[in-house]
């Protein structure tokens, strides 16, 4: 075990007019700040740039650690020197999505106009407006080409998107556990938790900052999101129907059941670490998400020259195999370079963060054959 | 297609001690009042009776018009005259489960002590309460022995109870896409719905009659028993990402697609026509339901000499076909005479209550055997 590496989150902010960003709706938003963190080496050719997109509730601190922190980053298993995403030998930067709470701009952020947060005078966002920010950053870091894009869930998403957009400046990509359209279950699930929010009197239509937070909504909306990234075989083994904290039920409606306790405790605490009015952006950025707007995915693939791996897992009924393998065969539709790797295991969603052995042996040679094509 | 046949609910109420009912939880209950309805003729020997049991928001209402409706009730593709329960042959009873708001007793009862609701000071009861509160409605029909018993969902479960409380008093049962005790998934998705309820303030620790109902509370917890009552397949190839009556995305928190007004419709219009608190209390009796007490299930269905025909749905995730699984191997330790049936449809878990034509062949040919079973 190699002593704990530190990082710090550092920021970057666009300049006003006319560098300002143009959303997908037309609006336009500036200032607009990244936060924003590296780990490893820039390379003197730049060409060992790696970019990681996170899932809907992270964070920038994808790796290493915070001084004073309990924890590491959320994927510290995967990033690292030696490790999947090896820092020895890559430079990895990881960047808070617009929308965000965790440092970039988002609902939260001093609306400039006013003087006071946003709230819900924050435009609607898309996901493409998340990517076109993140770009800014890579030209601002002076990056021409990154050698791979990585992410889970939306961070799969981004990815794809990067590749779309800007087909000459992504080697390679490893979307993990996604989809390229949010499907009527994942936009149900998502309008659940928006709902839960809203109904709470302490959202108070977006308008809560420095006054009580929406607590009770959050803890709804996290309780459901908990249930989705797990499998119905991972809630079975970790929880069955063991009881929490009493011998026999107890004919009250206090809880009975520990995943009752569970998923209570980490939906009570969520509102304390995410903002609500960003879950609300984010989650309907995800839901606008649609890669194959006019419904042809083979189309949007054509001119891509990215070679992709792309990784699901059995259990994960969120976002299903299938809607990698709908992916994968549009893009062999395209000559394109793909691999795809469906990993058994039964962890659901969560796999992307927790399944570290399967993916790191991906990972590690799928880069290190990327890596010797960029330099052959 | 025949004249519409009529029907209306009748009642039945337990005496006042020593015939009140004692709860698994020990409490005593009563007056018990059992709303029921019956259709087609019991026969002299009494042997023709077949008894149904709804579903969590279901009713006494399962075949048949009552004057002046809209819509039969809530399983009349299956029970009426040549069809699968054939009221020309078998008397059909459907009784509304005690804790519900239909006609039984329930939370919104008026409490004998106080004259007001009971509210929270209801007993929670169990499925094993439910199912012997229906044995008092059988014994006072004068029935000794139902030809059959059965349900879909919670339905199945109480057909299952039954078997295994009375065994000397039912022939046959159908226990449809149901499950022999609650998953850690299946608590915790009630316990996300209980929550909501439970967070809106209107709810007022279940003290709300005559006053403004948990509307939202209801409305966030049922949009979450819709999605899961629902296949992935079936959401998708209902809704997919239609617009709901706007040609482009919003860009706002209104609704954009169709598959959220759906689901905020169907879930506003709930807390017009069901209980909150008998939501929460039969939520909660589901999630006690363990035939298998001390985890032995061959050991509880030892002794039971009713015939089964369990039948459950490829498409159904909140209650998937491997727990009817482990209940047939059960039953086969004990020879029991059981057929399974696994139906390919994409509906979900509402197949029990739309895939009629598969259901409708199976139960025919199933109640003809049992019936010529029973007279030979």
């Amino acid at each position: 075990m190699s002593d704990p590496q530190f990082v710090e989150t550092q920021h970057f902010t666009f300049a006003d007019p006319p560098n300002e960003l143009v959303l997908k709706s037309g609006v336009k938003l500036g200032p607009v700040t990244m936060a924003y963190e590296t780990y490893g080496t820039l390379n003197a050719a730049k060409s060992n740039a790696i970019l990681i997109f996170h899932a809907l509730t992270g964070d920038a601190h994808a790796a290493f650690w915070h001084k004073g922190d309990k924890a590491p980053g959320w994927w510290d298993p995967m990033i690292g020197p030696g490790k999947a995403f090896d820092t020895d030998k890559y430079f990895v930067i990881c960047a808070n999505i617009i929308g965000g709470c965790k440092g970039s701009t988002g609902p939260s952020s001093i609306n400039p106009a006013t003087g006071k947060p946003y709230g819900l005078r924050f435009p609607v966002i898309t996901i493409e407006d998340m990517v076109v920010a993140q770009k800014r950053l890579i030209d601002h870091l002076g990056i021409k080409k990154l050698l791979c894009a990585s992410g889970g869930s939306m961070g799969g998403l981004m990815a794809l998107k990067w590749a779309v957009l800007y087909p000459d400046t992504l080697h390679s990509a490893i979307p993990i556990a996604t989809n390229y359209k949010h499907t009527a279950q994942q936009i149900a699930l998502h309008e659940v938790a928006r709902q839960a929010i809203m109904s709470d009197p302490h959202w108070n239509k977006g308008d809560y900052y420095g006054g009580e937070l929406p607590a009770q909504g959050m803890a709804v909306s996290r309780m459901i999101g908990h249930i989705t990234y797990m499998s119905e075989r991972s809630m079975e083994e970790k929880f069955g129907r063991k009881l929490q904290g009493k011998e026999k039920l107890g004919y009250d409606f206090s809880h009975d059941f520990e995943v009752e306790s569970y998923l209570k405790y980490r939906g009570a605490s969520f509102v304390q670490r995410f903002d609500a009015n960003s879950y609300l952006y984010i989650s309907k950025a995800l839901d606008y998400f649609d890669l194959s707007e006019d419904g042809d995915l083979v189309k949007v693939f054509k001119g891509v020259k990215t070679k992709f791996l792309i990784v699901t897992f059995t259990s994960d009924w969120l976002y299903p195999s299938y809607q990698s393998k709908d992916i994968v065969r549009a893009m062999k539709a395209n000559d394109i370079d793909v691999s795809f790797i469906e990993i058994d295991t039964s962890y659901g969603h969560d796999s992307f963060l927790v399944e570290i052995n399967g993916q790191s042996k991906l990972v590690r040679d799928f880069l290190n054959n990327a890596a010797q094509s960029v330099t052959s």
